[in-house]
């Protein structure tokens, strides 16, 4: 059973969810109802299609770094208005970025990928998804997808959380509100877990996201004495260090993950799709706490990440989700890293 | 049992097989005794690490146009030297276009993945892969990826081929000789097949591919009586017409794909992997039959696909092979369609 199973009303009660888990999406209740239409449509074309084989492929991809196994895991996605998410540029110039990359004009779809790392000491899972999701949603397949790649939540040692936003920390809980990885100790930012925490800082947030510091308690509580705070350098097992990306949210946080020389950088949320954000860094988006700090971040961090050239995922990176950064012109390129049949 | 397993010496054979397909590499045994290296390495690693998950997701990649459901199917890649494989331009040039997308300057990956397209009516596979291949080997998946994609190669109605490379035929027949689609009729372009069943056109074929002659007669020999060839426009099924696009072979032939609006180009072979040859069109590689003729046959098929904005998948696209060509420059540029959990 879904948290949305006992709701009279489920489009409705989805809103409120989303707005609560500091999405901050304008207009969650509007969007909803378009999802759940374009899904019927799929399966009324799945069953016009008789004997058509129609399913995907599960969304995880897998490769190594150094003797580091990366798992990519895909948590689905939803789609929003281009018009009003970026905020300091007309939609025309929006559109235009978006076309270079032949992304549609109207749409924005978000995507949702994990990046979890198998050490071969311990198994660890950078952010969570959107969790437990009704029947015929776009998003909320982290689980399915987890359990496809060959994983059990169960084995899973820890759980790093990039920040406090919903798509990232709903899926630390089970639709019965129960731990979803019952063995992982939780590592947060110290930064984003002081934020979060005290609600004493409802007052300087922006309104759309106030829902996180209800959300938050509710998220972490079964994991009431499992969770480590870390500092910005501090190491998260041997091989994983917090890297401090703030501007997204107060404490958003980056990893870096080495084994020897191979080293990678986990992202999160320094960018959404980098179709629109890679390309532009000065995009500054609705769900950004601090948009001038989150923008000056994003340039110290994608600077780095090409500088190294240094491989890469993305929380809302397309699957599979992981590639590198060219510096180009004024801004930067996302480029796919390729894929193998044989990428361990 | 494969064709390799009665082979005395498993890569001299593979070898000599290899060279008998037209793949036309320039040392195939030396390339062999690497792969073979990397896949043992490969497997060390796995065992070593005790409990991780290891596998990859199945390749094969779904998405609509219109109404017609497009499945590619990937059959594994090939690792050859990147010095000498482009004849036109110096190594360090080449290099610097491959560090662009971030590939590595001295092993270029050739990727092989084929286009399957369910009309609803009828079920047609484009290209079929390397076949049977020995245990271990990196290709030769195509078979495999078809079935976890949920398609039964009996279903299959059509088998059109782009040319009679190896690397496209081989796996018409199963590792016994038997018709890997029993109950297909095999397309062919006309200009492809007056050529290649033609033994006086020896003479005037790069040597290399001289192996191709008994190749097609070997490939083809299960689908006697099946074989339809058609004409530069001439309709496949409904929706489906070839487009002549001679040089990478004298009768290469690209499929144009349309259901309503929706429309699609298979680029087969007019480029080797894009992140090469859609940036620099003017590169000419050594397994081009005519490259002057194949330079300008890819430049009016980019052309085309950018101007129209069209959809395109090509066998050798990085996976899943699916994108769009956009005009950049004096080249183009290959950008990948977006990843979606559900394509349909």
């Amino acid at each position: 059973m879904t948290e949305f199973a006992v709701a009279p009303n489920g489009h409705r009660r989805r809103a409120l969810l989303l707005g609560s888990a500091g999405l901050a999406l304008s207009a969650p209740a509007l969007l909803r109802p378009r999802d759940a239409a374009a899904q019927g449509a799929t399966t009324q074309t799945q069953q016009a299609q008789t004997g058509a084989a129609t399913a995907q492929a599960p969304g995880f991809y897998r490769f190594k770094l150094g003797s580091f196994i990366v798992t990519t895991v895909n948590d689905g996605s939803t789609t929003m208005p281009v018009a009003g998410f970026v905020r300091n540029a007309p939609l025309k110039e929006v559109q235009r970025v978006l076309a270079e990359s032949f992304l549609p004009p109207d749409t924005h779809r978000i995507v949702f990928t994990a990046t979890v790392v198998d050490t071969g000491r311990q198994l660890i899972v950078f952010d969570t998804g959107m969790g437990a999701q009704p029947p015929g949603s776009t998003t909320g397949r982290m689980m399915e997808n987890l359990r496809a790649s060959g994983i059990d939540p169960a084995r899973v040692t820890h759980v790093v959380i990039s920040h406090f936003h919903g798509d990232h920390i709903n899926g630390l809980i089970t639709g019965q509100g129960a731990a979803a990885y019952p063995n992982a100790e939780v590592v947060v930012p110290e930064a984003e877990w002081k934020f979060w925490t005290d609600a004493s800082n409802e007052s300087r947030t922006p309104e759309r996201q106030r829902g996180n510091f209800a959300n938050t308690q509710r998220r972490f509580a079964p994991y009431n004495g499992k969770v480590r705070q870390v500092a910005d350098g501090a190491e998260v097992v041997p091989g994983i260090r917090a890297v401090a990306a703030p501007g997204h949210t107060p404490g958003h946080t980056c990893f870096h993950i080495a084994d020897g020389d191979a080293q990678m950088m986990y992202l999160a949320d320094t960018t959404n799709r980098p179709e629109l954000m890679v390309r532009r860094p000065d995009f500054h988006i609705i769900f950004d706490f601090d948009p001038v700090q989150a923008e000056a971040t994003r340039r110290r961090m994608l600077d780095r990440a090409a500088a190294e050239r240094m491989r890469a995922t993305g929380f809302h990176f397309p699957f599979p989700a992981t590639g590198y950064i060219a510096k180009e012109g004024n801004g930067y390129r996302f480029v796919p890293a390729d894929w193998s049949n044989s990428g361990l």
